[in-house]
């Protein structure tokens, strides 16, 4: 069975397809509006270069966020499309746990970060038992500065959001502050299908109409959108 | 300063174009036949992709084996022309510490195995140091029962090596063979790019006509040629 993964909520795009655990291919790459207007020509560059057919598909595993929400509406609107076409479920793994999971054997906590804009960020903790990164927090949104009643001893911290604040943590939490080589910061595509693939063998898939995206604050547009103003409020 | 790093050691290639630390692209894809027929076209889609310019390049990181003997002539080779032409340095990576290096915080010792064929593995055992993997062992090449002798714990079992041997390793070692999700046993580019700023830091930049594949046996050409016969015993 093929599982075909994509991760649109950061500033990287991720794409992967998999026969069952074999990664036939994995590619990732920076720049988000020029990578969202090229996810359905990654997604067939894929089965081009694999030599593998749409019709193989059995999942379809995408990130649900938190992160760019544009990203994160045009991943889900992309894989349900899909899925209806090809008949097959489709899963969709919090951004958050799918950064930890590049961890999965550590000895350090794990602190997973994105970007969430407006000086603020997502976050959550994990600890690692038997090879999994097992989260600890609930997903925070909150200022950079205010993770310092979380990170306790030395912790890894992970992820995009590094880009921005790293060197801020570094400055806050000193030799508390582990930060991971970029390789390991990244949404990995294939790590999305390896938890989707768990999910699914658990019989955890949703309904394709309840696949909403993750998102820990109302998106810009409901907020300054006042409540009885119908269509953008062109009433 | 950018880092072009690619892998063609193994039944999967990996390309990589970095910005220092920053990935700008990275493609992993399988099936070594095609892969090195596609190298230079795949180096070329990263400056595309990415619409970057091959002169800004810095650095270009290849990996030096142990692995296949074909792709790692044709990847350093590639390597070579392109430096020749940029005036840049070439560093090469030992591919199987890429492998441990993607478990910097292991709480667990790591051995990382490639198929050497004819019923052999190349493999090295490494603990984690400081977020390094820091080598135990000799870079060994040994039928994959051997490496019984050199797993005293419940040890990370990592590489391309486990497609074949993983179900053996597992009947060998029991609890003690922990084998890793497959996103991390690949060897990465952007992880023989990590490594190989790492060496240029160091100054460790060998002369260009000093990099040669390293792997642990004779090439079979070399076993089946007459010592004395010149030019493929055509005399």
């Amino acid at each position: 069975m093929l599982v075909l993964a994509f991760d649109t909520s950061t500033s990287r795009g991720s794409l992967a397809l998999l026969a069952d655990d074999r990664i036939l291919a994995e590619y990732t790459l920076e720049s988000p509006a020029s990578y969202l207007n090229r996810l359905l020509v990654g997604i067939e560059q894929l089965f081009t270069d694999t030599g593998r057919s749409r019709q193989e598909v059995g999942l379809i595993v995408v990130s649900a966020g938190p992160g760019n929400l544009t990203g994160l509406r045009l991943g889900l609107a992309t894989a349900k499309g899909l899925a209806l076409a090809l008949g097959c479920p489709v899963v969709a793994i919090n951004t958050l746990d799918a950064l930890a999971a590049n961890f999965p054997w550590s000895s350090l906590p794990i602190c997973a970060i994105l970007d969430a804009k407006k000086q603020e960020v997502y976050a959550a903790l994990y600890h690692c038992q038997h090879g999994a990164a097992v989260r600890q927090s609930e997903y925070l949104l909150l200022h950079p500065v205010a993770l310092t009643g979380y990170i306790q001893a030395a912790t890894i911290l992970t992820g995009p959001g590094l880009e921005r604040y790293g060197a801020m943590f570094q400055e806050l939490f000193g030799s508390k502050a582990v930060l991971p080589p970029p390789e390991l910061r990244l949404v990995r595509a294939s790590v999305l299908a390896r938890l989707g693939q768990i999910r699914l063998a658990a019989g955890q898939v949703p309904d394709l109409d309840r696949l909403t995206p993750f998102y820990l604050r109302p998106a810009d547009a409901e907020i300054k959108r006042p409540v009885d103003a119908g269509f953008g409020g062109q009433k």
